[in-house]
C-alpha cells in the first residue's frame, strides 16, 4: 500500500507551530472528515496564497495588490510611524483602536544569537520614509534582549533633528499582581514611575 | 482593499480542533513564511486527500486502493476481529506492536446524547464479516459512558456459539498514582482485580 500522501500530509501540518505527530493526527482526521469540496477550496487558497497575498512595498505590512490598508488611507496621520517587528504585532496595536499613524514592519529583531543583522531587517526602506512629513518614530520592537537592542540600535541610527523617536512604556501590564511581576519588570516600572496626577493626562 | 483570500484561509484554519483565532493567525503566518513551491504540494495534497484516500469496504480503516493493510495481510490472524470506535483507535492498538488479528472501525459510539444510533454505525458490515473463521471479537471501544453502552449492545446483537466476545481491560493505568485516580476506576480495577501468580501469566 502506498502510504505516500497520508505521511506527506502529516509532514506537511507538523510544520506549524506546536503541532506534533498526535496533533497532527486529529488534524488530518478533521480534513478527512471534511465535504471534498471544502478540502478542494482550502486547498486552493493555500496554492493562490503566496500569489496573491504580498507584502506592501512601502511599510511591509499584508497587502493584496498595491499598498497596505494604511499606507493608502488618507485618514491616517502620516506624522508617525510605529515600527514595529512583526505584522502580526501591528495587527495586535491595531486592535486597540487608539493609533492612527502609520506602521513599518522590520520583520524580524536584530539578534546574535539567531544571526540576524540590521542589514537582514527593513531598515533601508524605514530610513527612505522618514521624509519632512514625519514627525515622530514610535519604536514598538518587544521588550525582551534583541527587541531593546533593536530599539537602541534604530535610535541611534535614525536620530535627527525635527524627530522624535520614542519607545513604548515598560512597566506593570495592568491586571498584574506585583508578587506574581518579574524583577526586570518590577525594576522598569520603579524607574519610569510618574506622578499620579500625570498619569492619567 | 480585497481580504477575502487571508479571511477564507483564516476560517479554514480555525476547523482544526483546538485552534481559535490566535492560533490560526500564527498558522497562516507560518505558511506565508513557506516557499511557494511547498504551500502549492500541500495544497495539492488537500486536494486529493478524499480522492485518493477511502475507508477500507471491509473494515472501514483507511486505504488507499483496494482493502486496508490488515485485511489485504495473508498473515494476520483472521480468527480475531478488533472493533474499534475510530480509526485513530486501532492506530492507538497497532502501535503497541502485540496485537495481530484485524480490526473493525465502527466509525462513532452509540450515544443518546450526540444522536448516534445502532444504525449509524458500522454495525451491518461488522455482523457480516463473522463468519465461521472469526473466533473472537474483542471489544475495544473507549471507558466512556457512550463505549460502555455501545459495547453492551454489540455484545448482546453479535452473541452466537463459538464466538467469544471480549472487552479490553478496566483499571489502572500503569504508572498511576492510586490517589490521582478517579472513584470509577478504582472501583473497576477492584471488582476486576486478580492473583498476583496469574497476573503475568
Amino acid at each position: 500500500m502506498n502510504n505516500n500522501l497520508i505521511e506527506e500530509l502529516i509532514k506537511a501540518l507538523k510544520k506549524f507551530p506546536g503541532v506534533g505527530e498526535k496533533s497532527a493526527w486529529r488534524y488530518f482526521f478533521t480534513l478527512l472528515n471534511e465535504e471534498e469540496g471544502e478540502l478542494e477550496h482550502f486547498g486552493d487558497l493555500l496554492i493562490r496564497l503566496k500569489k496573491e497575498v504580498k507584502k506592501c512595498p512601502s511599510c511591509g505590512y499584508l497587502e493584496l495588490g498595491g499598498r497596505c490598508e494604511f499606507c493608502s488611507d488618507p485618514y491616517r496621520d502620516k506624522s508617525k510611524i510605529m515600527v514595529v517587528s512583526y505584522i502580526q504585532d501591528a495587527m495586535a496595536i491595531e486592535k486597540t483602536g487608539v493609533y492612527h499613524g502609520l506602521y513599518h514592519v522590520l520583520d524580524g529583531v536584530i539578534s546574535s544569537s539567531k544571526g540576524t543583522y540590521p542589514e537582514d531587517l527593513n531598515i533601508d526602506g524605514l530610513k527612505k520614509r522618514l521624509n519632512e512629513e514625519v514627525k515622530e518614530v514610535i519604536i514598538a520592537t518587544s521588550p525582551t534582549i534583541d527587541g531593546e537592542m533593536t530599539a537602541v540600535y534604530l535610535d541611534k541610527i535614525l536620530k535627527k533633528d525635527g524627530l522624535l523617536i520614542t519607545r513604548l512604556a515598560h512597566g506593570l501590564p495592568m491586571g498584574a499582581s506585583l508578587d506574581y511581576t518579574d524583577e526586570l519588570t518590577l525594576i522598569k516600572a520603579m524607574d519610569n514611575r510618574r506622578k499620579v496626577d500625570e498619569e492619567n493626562a
